[in-house]
């Protein structure tokens, strides 16, 4: 079944809050997501800043212990305008580059979904023209966290949050693990597009149009988030330093290789030696995200 | 000119010690690298392990300040027995799962260079048959250090050293920052491939015949390694932990753009802000490597 | 005005719930905590585990943007019974030596409260007799945190929570920031003592009497948690790895310098330059505590 | 036998290099260190900067898999002039608050060896006067390093080097494994005195007359530098981040107390759990260097 959703509120953080709406497993979700100030479709505030999120909802099915898999059906800006900060976070420069950092203002975008692009209006430099493609995605969702918590949107950690990962975009399943009941799921922080690492401290910031589809897997599946596309199985660790984020998505995806795809301890270690991958999620937000990865072609499920 | 250099003795550090051979800006060498741990294309251990180094050429139009181009022309493997570890390094994982990595001895590859393909030999375990395209790469190269340091091959710095990163493979042009007279040219740790990071502690380690050409540009151009290939412009940051390898890759990459690339420091952060891209070079030796990257696509020189 | 408090129930998150009592800027509360799993005087189990919190309690002078102080008045073991486990955690030793730690089950203490010791009781193990001083404190205590989170009572933040440091015994006075009306003061995880580091995961927990006096500062003092006895001021930084939370305390500190001690910004700097002490004060917890003192025979209020 | 050396000449890394002197297990070598930027007693610059090196001296006992005894008999400084940094290192505050760092140039100090003060000179700021207690210490000193390597003054390693801990004053005996035959100790980089972590880079750097006494252990003892004094045993973890270092430390320590404190694995965690205590020796320095401690009243030898 397919619902559309017109949020009226909502929440920058992620907990056990009152669902907006009921769903079934299976089920499909319509609905729009604000930019990380608030913005809607018209370019007005609608709610404080800080990646407000839209829901969260509840899935019938979903108990704690259940594994909550979205799948990102849709995700595409709905409206032109799109900013991000025009310089480098000082933490990740140099400490003794950062008074060479320029300290200007917004840089704006145009973003054009017919086209599939985004032009950086301004402000002017010496880069002059840039036009890049659309890659919309969603940088901040999951699901209410353990023990009750209430957890900010800027941060992130088992229970997804502000992951600011490029890689989720429209085609991708990602996997979390169920705290609550009715898992409570939460999406906002659209991008129409993002750099690795979002060591800007934003992606293209953008209002969206949203189609996710939400099933429930009653087994405990994961630890930290999961995801999947055409091509790739994918976790995720969020925490700080880097280190430690991959430690998390390193130990995730040894998990799931024994636990799914037939291997056994040895056999997922010599998988991983010469045929993992990394993606760098963020390098911002106080948990920064690695993504650990292997490609489907090694995997026989 | 290309010279033909058969190594008699190998070096376990970079530094300032007396050059096998003298060449000219813009020479190639023709030459050969034993594996990590020092043998060599007949299997025979001809000396002792640490990624012995072949080297070090002086390169006559070297002196400190200046730049020297490293190309790489051919990396290929001359035998066909290759090895790596076959568990995941403990500070890769969580440490509460240290305990739960296999403790197997060493995984053997079955090397084709005609095949263009590594099979994995054994140990057995439930992942049965894996074979893997070649893409043949030094893990360990680069120049004297500053200060007259001698620094051991199982790490990296400013100099290069022991980077493991899965992308210098033919085709690729290195820069490195000349310290000492000659600029002091080593090479060896030849992976026939690798996953990122270098999580189990090696590529599939075997080794090499490999030819470069050396070039002088007669200016400092860089604080730490520098790279590209058709594609892609990089810099290295080597360190731990991987948050501060990436403060000195992106800020390496900003100096770059601005001395380089015709930008301002807002152009230059403006560009990185979406287009930036990085890679896990390695998370095993004691300085960790990022990849900082822009597609050149992007750039105009 | 001294309130008299016994709990019935307890919290296992730091959050904006429902107050258990109302007091006045300076009143004292006299009350009791149950240990880390939840145990009481009687050693019975009365709550769930996880550093359960007495509290909240509502001070009615308190509105975001003032500073909350605490005074520990009082922090007696109510029982002779402690705990702590028995081993040092994975993530504090080398991640190759993780297979060699011991992996008993709790050790077990007799606290003597009049006689001011804590007895080793076992395991057996060739240490033998252990004899060591009481220095009751409190592990995990602070106010509801920003932006209406709920965070768990393992890790800590601005707002205070599982700091798990040796010096908050009584006679300490300690700042908080408070973003909830009524900044909600949450107590509890008394240890008898603990060391440096708490690098088993633990002092010797224990239930406790506790008095504390609150009182309201109309003002935003800290950005992170202050704290001062007879000897130091000393600023509190909850992050990880210990590089980050040393870079908050240092930063909060050369900010009360300048804001409340007649500095500006060049002499906060040339007196840290010299007299600056750390304490480490838990690396076990996810978010670490390292803090930053001051001698009071530098200072000049 | 006690020897008296003047220096000629100085070295900017510890490594293999020709000694200077050859002394025998027990003798006491009286000499000289310049301050850090190379100026003698005289305040004439005699050698270029970083963290000369007196040295090294070959003990005529020592060879590879031995342990060098460091007695550190005295250090005084011989002449009245001092100086450090004015403001606190980039990496050591917040990254957003570089920018508010003052930016001035040396400090100096008048060191008064006889009224045991230092007294801050300039530059002029709110600080007014300030005079603290002279604990003059060595910042850098240590052994020739493993693999032949020379390793700059800047760092610190297994080896020794440029640890910058503030107890490392006369009466304290330091354990350094040896590598090269003879050991090859090396000594500089004087501080009248240094607060904890060398914050802002440097103590109150000053040239010293020293005494030392070298002693041979005929067996390795120690994997990182260890420590004594009157009441405590000390283990040093040189590393990034503070972690690391953390972890070195203290496995280093859990090793010592099994190899001569009579403890098995478990009487040597059970210790630790509630009696260890850290220091903070730098978190300046390309290493970190992080102190694991044990008072001395605990053990039995």
């Amino acid at each position: 079944m397919e619902h559309h959703f017109t949020p009226s509120h909502y929440f920058n953080a992620l907990g056990p809050y009152d669902p907006v709406l009921s769903v079934r497993d299976g089920d499909s979700v319509v609905t729009t997501t604000v930019d990380a100030r608030g913005f809607d479709h018209r370019r007005e505030q609608v709610t404080p800043r800080g990646n407000p999120q839209t829901g969260p909802f509840f899935i019938e099915e979903a108990e704690p212990g259940d594994t909550l898999v979205v799948e990102l059906d849709s995700i595409r800006p709905n409206r032109r305008y799109g900013f991000c900060e025009s310089s480098v976070a000082e933490n990740v420069v140099d400490p003794d580059y950062v008074r060479e950092l320029p300290q200007a203002g917004l840089a704006e975008w145009d973003v054009d979904v017919d086209a599939n692009t985004a032009r950086l209006v301004g402000p002017a430099s010496a880069l002059g023209e840039l036009v890049i493609p659309l890659a919309p995605m969603l940088g901040c969702f999951g699901v209410a966290p353990p023990r009750r918590q209430a957890i900010s949107t800027a941060t992130s950690a088992e229970h997804g949050g502000n992951m600011d990962y490029r890689r989720f975009v429209a085609g991708t399943k990602v996997y979390f693990p169920v705290f609550e009941p009715g898992a409570l799921f939460f999406l906002g922080d659209g991008h129409a597009a993002q750099g690795d690492g979002e060591i800007v401290g934003s992606g293209i910031e953008i209002s969206m149009d949203v189609r996710v589809t939400l099933r429930v897997l009653k087994q405990k599946l994961c630890g930290w988030p999961r995801a999947e596309n055409d091509e790739w199985i994918m976790t995720l660790g969020n925490a700080r330093p880097l280190d430690q984020a991959t430690q998390h998505a390193t130990t995730e995806m040894l998990r799931w290789l024994q636990q799914d795809f037939g291997l056994d301890a040895l056999g997922a270690n010599l998988l991983l030696a010469q045929c993992v991958r990394y993606d760098l999620g963020n390098i911002f937000d106080p948990a920064y995200t690695m993504v650990c990865k292997v490609h489907k072609q090694w995997l026989a499920r």
